[in-house]
């Protein structure tokens, strides 16, 4: 039982029906077939506006292109120091902003708020040659850590940003998830609260391999589509990308996949909780539960086959320290979680 | 009826099967699922030699990949001047490699000699700073203009890119086509004839969105896996794309396909060159026809709902001229055309 | 007797003068010291225009961050396949472009018509994502065959370019050569003639290491003061730079200087080609002569210690070909060149 | 009087002399010219090693180069948190080598210890594919605080960086102040301490744009020159570089300056420390004084013309803060700095 991510499971049955559907008949290629062309639309209708869309299949394609959208070579992307563009894409958003640089701001529990972001902000002045340039803030929600930001959160950090001229970035890889938490739309999630990009992430929640990178100002998407093309995330037969998309979100599927997979997520938080030993540096908020286990209990885990991911952080809560007889674990449900296997960890855990 | 590309069609039924035996299940993530691992060993198989096999999304992915692990940003990488790589990847190369040059020969009909490539490389002296320093050559095979080199053109370039300590990488966007026409095995078409790295395309030929990066000397690909994963290449549910390959390769599949697409280039092909007035200007040797009609022709295809893609070249053979009243297109088949497709498009052009 | 290249001398005495001059006292850091600052304000008389001037230390520099100004990296960059940008800079505009692509226009003797222009720009559509995007022309002048264009001949390629929403450069290593050969003013040669970024040379002309970018749209230049940093070319004691433009300037030194340097061609070419057995593929317009000669007379070139530089070229007039017992050279004058070295040039070839 | 920087003033006496002697006669371009040559036999005595020597005319293009050379695009570079390359060269490093990520380790007064530097190190696993890839150190000496690593503290850091397979990158922008301050030699302060390639600057004291790169391995160099090359640092008249080097390294012309700038640093930062009210986070160790004046002291220097830079850093020692009426500044002496200046600045303290 591999509880290590939600990337290991494969798609959900509305998505697979939609790829078979779009499989027969001739279709134009490089994203102007009919399947693409209709996953936009719907996706004008999820986020009610106007939108530039551009499918891809990797969230590191959709963060890393994302971000050279907003800023230059010689720009400063702000970021939480443990945010998955800082620290797990391999210099991916280095490569395609053509080397900006990705300033890290520290923040408990994968959080931060506008007093971190301004006081690291400090160090790099507009206009001063030798620094690099202040450009977009990237938020990520889901954060790194599992956790949320609140609306007001959100309103808050991208407000000091765009008072500061800054772009702003949401990376959405676990978009749903956090938006059936927050029990708010994609829009009060996004342009309502002052985001200019998204990655908007179907992947980890029912698809197989698409994200969608979301303008709401096309003037920012001028020349996207150059972009794309140049990295290789320009797929041939685009139908692939667009099916998955339009099967996952015909029919709210993936707002049933998200509460799924939350609901999972905050039955298996709860019942670790409330085990003697067990202790949780921060609230379950999505679908990720992040924990810390006597050894012992981590040993039966691997004994019992049950894989959660080895963590390690250094944004934990002040005071909260991890014993050398303790391990830090990170597990993820998904849509294809089941039950029986959120009885099984606890029933292991509690021995 | 779109004969314009190779590209229009879906993915063929094994392929497709693949994929759905494939989604059920827990698979470990980034390109070690089983799927995968399979597809490598297969690879190695059709290969016969021992590989390092990189599976991607695009054909785009996979040569800038494969040219920027054989050439420093200040390395010339020596191609057709309308090759593929050269003209139609909006800089991929150029961005994967960090800025190494593309060198352009000439040649007719997509095709140069030794002679050509020697001349070109003249102007490029290795030690001689101010210039990009000779690193690659690519050969595409079946090149763009639909043409093939023989085992010996291939022998003769690679022998001589290899001596003046260029890498030598093959773009096999059409991979199957160009090995089924010549009648050879892979190995001969690659290893045995001096290539360093494939492209090996199955997209074109059956797959959805499905390449592999092949390098028979495992030091050339060293630091590969971080090149795929910082230009977001690599998939998370790596199944996606290791289970295309193994319904792609499985029961020699491929190799069926591209049977197909050619029987069929090569029916149109002669069905055309045998009607007044219609002149191709090299042979069809896969399955790619590139023909010069009549303008009336050209409107009636259009008229029928025939869709060939309009044609440039300035590599037509000495002589050959295009008059203001004819049109210069390229059909090409696939594992997916139908005999009542060739007939109806002949049946047109016979009018 | 080095007339291989007018880099082999120093720089001029009223140069040096200024260089020394501007030595003592406290200067402020970073290219806004009181040299710096007077030497753009010459810089403006001498353009008749305002100006935004970013002084460097090589021409490379210069032109690989001009052309990076015009182009992204998913740009076209038109230049005559056999100029400095595209073949002798080792690669630097694909590096400062982050990857721009430079498309070579043939063209005799180091020049191309619009007509040139325009057939190779053929090849890249805007809007068609597969290929580069027509992003600017640049136009050597003096060219690397030492040939001139005239005015209207630049203003026939920059209005085409303007047209096609192209920005241009002129790459004026020899600017000044090529102004007093035209007997235009440097506003003439530029701005009225449709030039929007120079690379004003003086280290040929007189400087040790200095040359200017200059725009005369500052809204094109607004970036640039970050690519010049973060490139390594702003110097931290910038009087280096401005003191010797300034005495470039100075008293029309420069003019003195580029009109000497001609005349001296003129006269080496003129004795040149009035000898038997020696022809020049094209006239000599500005300071490089170039020439075929004789085996042996080459080889007492070399005997008597006097070294022009061996060339090569494919973009001889049509027709002229260069015998196996013939060598290829160009002289080139300076400042600095003596009458006497041209005598002994003449009389050594007289033999 | 500008105390603010030592890239204030210009070139010292035998450093103008050597460019003077070097102005006449013809030399070869592009760094072979006989002052450059000598240039580089004088550095391998100095280094007492065989070196391979690249004269450029910035520190940021000394540093960017070297990491570089150092780094591939995928790498991880450690250096301090507040150092010149992580927060001063706008993104240079990252520029030239394509993207690699700069990871800052923190650290009291510009300095970390192997412990810190290990603890940073953690994060980055080699062979954790979505990680950057731990490539090299950057120590700074002196470092940005003004602090000097002890030669025995220099050998831990490259021990522990040389054992995770790291190469080592010494910043001397001010290298012969931290020599002459620990009192050893070139070879200790490098080779014999671990440092595998050394920007070695000369600008600061003593010459206009000079630095060198210097590898103490030939292997490592290999491809440096294209790099230079491309980057556009190489001069064409590359006397300019190779006399100063000359004119700095002559008669320990080098050593004498530094002697001089330590001193008068010396004298400062002991009158200042014993002033009421005066404060020091770290000792003033080479030719940098950090201080902590009353507000009214601050604006008494700018009343008297006096300039010292404004500083900042969040590597203060613990429990130093500074108050609201406190101001923290640096000062910088240099070979130019006169006697009567320091006691100029004492003065208008004491008052």
């Amino acid at each position: 039982m591999n509880l290590a991510s939600d990337n290991v499971v494969g798609m959900s049955r509305p998505v697979l029906e939609a790829l078979i559907a779009a499989n027969g008949g001739g279709e134009p290629a490089y994203g102007t077939d009919s399947w693409t062309v209709r996953a936009e639309r719907m996706l004008a209708d999820v986020f009610e506006h106007e939108v530039s869309v551009f499918l891809v299949a990797t969230g590191t394609a959709a963060n890393a292109l994302a971000l050279a959208a907003l800023s230059p070579p010689w720009g400063a992307v702000f970021c939480h120091q443990e945010s998955h563009v800082m620290e797990d894409e391999c210099g991916a958003p280095e490569m395609f902003s053509d080397g900006a640089k990705l300033i890290g701001v520290p923040g408990v529990g994968g959080k931060f708020t506008p007093a971190d972001l301004e006081a690291r902000m400090a160090g790099y002045v507009r206009g001063v040659v030798k620094s690099v340039q202040p450009s977009a803030l990237s938020v990520s929600q889901v954060t790194e850590a599992g956790t949320l930001y609140s609306l007001d959160e959100i309103r808050a950090l991208s407000a000091l940003a765009r008072s500061k001229g800054l772009g702003v970035h949401l990376d959405g890889a676990r978009f749903a998830n956090a938006m059936v938490a927050l029990g708010c739309t994609a829009a009060e999630m996004t342009w309502k609260s002052g985001i200019d990009v998204v990655s908007f992430g179907a992947t980890k929640n029912g698809a197989l391999a698409c994200e969608a990178v979301i303008f709401f100002d096309k003037a920012r998407a001028e020349n996207f589509q150059y972009r794309r093309k140049r990295s290789g995330h320009t797929l041939s037969k685009g139908r692939l990308l667009g099916a998955q998309m339009v099967g996952y979100l015909e029919n709210g599927h993936w707002i049933d996949n998200a509460r799924h997979a939350n609901a999972a997520a905050a039955r298996l938080s709860a019942g670790l909780a409330a085990l003697p030993g067990v202790r949780l540096p921060w609230p379950t908020q999505a679908n990720e539960i992040f924990v810390v286990v006597p050894e012992k209990t981590a040993a039966a885990f691997a004994a019992e086959g049950i894989r959660a991911a080895p963590w390690a952080s250094d944004c934990l809560p002040e005071g909260f320290e991890i014993g050398a007889d303790e391990r830090f674990l990170r597990f993820v449900t998904s849509f294809a979680t089941q039950a029986s296997e959120i009885d099984a960890v606890l029933a292991v855990a509690a021995r």
